[in-house]
Formats: structure tokens, sequence, C-alpha cells
């Protein structure tokens, strides 16, 4: 920790928010089929996302995320519907933030505190509102602004420019290993929030740290 | 079918190759894990290839296929050894072809025929060398020669060249949905070997015939 932390940049989906807090209303629409229509719908958003970048055909977030439930949907062999999705999506602008949040933010405020995320303001904006958070925010970062998916290096150089800080003063958080490897392969300094107890990603870009919730990042202050 | 097909172009693992005949073997050192552990081993082999591409960060295949079984043993709580590593890469260059592919290949001999794949040639070769059908194929392409993982345009524009035929003279063959995705955003013909009846990914590139396994190709002959 030789450099001093500047600016603290949360990844969103899964590492603020519980992307799985849809379970309950996949559920209400697709009886005993919740909790698979979650879990694939989690699982596609971020392979289509990938895919795009791959094959360089850049959608938004949000139209991945409506195209991921689609495709769950109909892997759980229901029927799609543009009510339900309508409502499923509205659900996703809603997802809960992870209990100790709010109060390890309130103990960095003195810092640059950002959110960094796959999701486009369309998305994001409304589910930072509603949280209550944005005020704790000095920036909601979109890797739409330049259409560069995480974890491309021209993503995580975005939210750098944005911040105009040094890489090196930079703790990156996520839940999602391949966001921290991502981070890590650019150059952040990385806190991985294993909130799954998973093994760490064999990409030899280990996170320079690891907890299981975000009060472990207190250390860094 | 306006332009006769010159070209039948495979995928490898999944499409000609059986990726979970490694099962039996998992299962032999991981009792009651060997499923879980192929399953997991494939899923992570494809997003570190993803991920690598994505990050800018070239590693082989068969690098990939190792890191992505460690993995795989961790998260089944199990210990990795180097031997238990050497034996079960010594059975990915062994795995089994599905039971169609010999005779389909013999009745498109007039073609021209090739395996295109993911796989570096240290583990492609053997693995088609084993199984019998090398004398089939005009040619074995892998992206390794040009360090672009499909589904990057890059990497079917290789395959491309090697053939020296037009795009629309191929026709390329895959169980996978985000090589037959890529496939059909670089232009090529394509048919899913939809091999486990799943819903067509939601990425706005549907194939161009979808069959249950290989015999269905033959209407392109």
């Amino acid at each position: 920790m030789s450099t001093e932390i500047k600016a603290f940049v949360f990844d969103a989906y899964g590492t603020l928010f519980d992307v799985h807090s849809v379970k309950e209303k996949c559920e209400e629409f697709y009886p005993g089929k919740g909790e698979k229509i979650s879990q694939v719908w989690r699982t596609k958003q971020i392979e289509y996302s990938n895919l795009r970048q791959l094959m360089g055909n850049y959608e938004t977030f949000l139209t991945i995320t409506k195209d991921a439930l689609k495709y769950a949907i109909k892997a759980s062999e229901e029927e799609w519907g543009e009510e339900k999705e309508k409502a499923l999506i509205e659900a996703y602008l809603q997802l809960t933030h992870y209990p100790e949040v709010e109060r390890v933010l309130v103990q960095l405020k003195d810092k640059t505190l950002a959110v960094f995320s796959n999701g486009s303001h369309d998305m994001l904006d409304p589910l930072i509102q509603q949280s209550g958070l944005s005020p704790l925010f000095d920036a909601i970062i979109s890797v739409d602004e330049v259409k560069q998916y995480k974890p491309t290096p021209a993503s995580y150089d975005h939210a750098l420019k944005t911040l105009n800080v040094k890489r090196e003063e930079v703790l990156f958080m996520s839940s999602n290993g391949w966001d921290i490897s991502g981070a890590k392969n650019f150059g952040f300094r990385t806190a991985w929030i294993n909130r799954n107890e998973l093994p760490i990603e064999e990409l030899n870009l280990a996170p320079d740290t690891i907890y299981s919730d975000l009060n472990g990042i207190l250390k860094w202050k």
C-alpha cells in the first residue's frame, strides 16, 4: 500500500447490488423456475457482453439484459411476453444493495467514490437513484460512454481518465472474478469482494486483496 | 443455397468431439465429482479464451485448458496435482468423436473439408490423429496461427484466407451457439449442430440452419 488510494471505484452488479434479488419476481411469473431463470439471466448477460465486444457488435447493456432474459426464459421452456419482460426489467432497476454498502461508503466520504459498470446509464442511474446511495458517489461511470465493455483495457482506461487520478491511486472493487482480473490487468489495485467463496480465477492476475464483503476495504482508507 | 458450398468447415470441441467424454476420467480421480468438474472445466475453458482475448492477454488453448481444469478442481473443493493434470490433459487428447462424424465426412469427400478450432496444434493435432479422421481433412486450422480466438472476426478471416475460397462458399458447423453467432457475424453460412436442444442465442445472428447432429449437413452437398 505504498501509494495512497485516492479513488475507490466500485463495480455495480453483484458488488453493490444483489443481481439475484430479482429471483422472487422471476418466481412470481414462472413458478418453480425463478432460481434457474435468475441464474441463466445473469450468466447470459455477462456472456453476451463478452461476445458482442469480441464480435465488434456493441449493443447497450440494457438491450443485452433484455436479450439474456429472453434466452433464460426460453432455456427454462417458458413463454416470453412483453408485459413480463417489462416487469422483470423494472425489477432489475430496483435491485437491493448489500447490507454493508451504505455504512462502508459513509466511512469513505473523504475519498473520491465512483461506480464503474458495464451497465448503461438508462439502467444504472435509476438503480442508484432508487437505492438512496446517489449522494455518496462523486461519479457514475458507464462503459457505454466509450462502448467498450469490461474487461477490455480501454474500458478501465475510460474510468481512469474520468476520475483524473493516477492508475495506482485507484482501488477497484468487484465481486466478479473476471472484472477483478481485467482491472488488475489494466493496472488498478484490486480488492475482490468474494461474496460466494469462489476460487481465484486462473488467469495469472490474482487480486491484491480479497474480502468476503465490502467492510474489508476500510483498511485502505 | 444460391452459391455452391465449396468448403465444409467444422469446429472441433463439442462439434466433432465430445468434450464430456473426459467425465469418466474425472470421476476416477475425483469420485462423485466427475460430472461437475467436466462441466466447470468446459465452461471456464471457453470463458478464459474470451477473457484473455478481451484483455489482450493471449495464451494458447492448451494453457487455458490446464488453467480451466485447475479452477474446476478447486471449485469442487478437491486437490489439484501434477500427475492428475497430466492424465486428464492426456485424456483431453483422446476425446471420442460423435458416432455420425466419420460417415458424414466420407460422403463429403469431394468437397474441401477443414477443422477450424480455438485449440492450439499441440492439442488439436494429436486429437485428430488418434481419432483416425486425419485422412478425411484437407486442413487443420488453429486460431493460434494468428492468436485471435473465436468469435473475433479476425479469427474467421484467418480460416477463410487459409482455405482460399469466398466467404459465402463456406458452410461452418459448430455445436457452440457463440461460435455459430461469430461465424454468422463474419459472413459464413452456418449450420448449428444443436446437440443439446438449446434455444438460439439472442444475439440477432440466427444460424442459417439447425440440425440435431451432423447428418443434416449432407443436404448442402
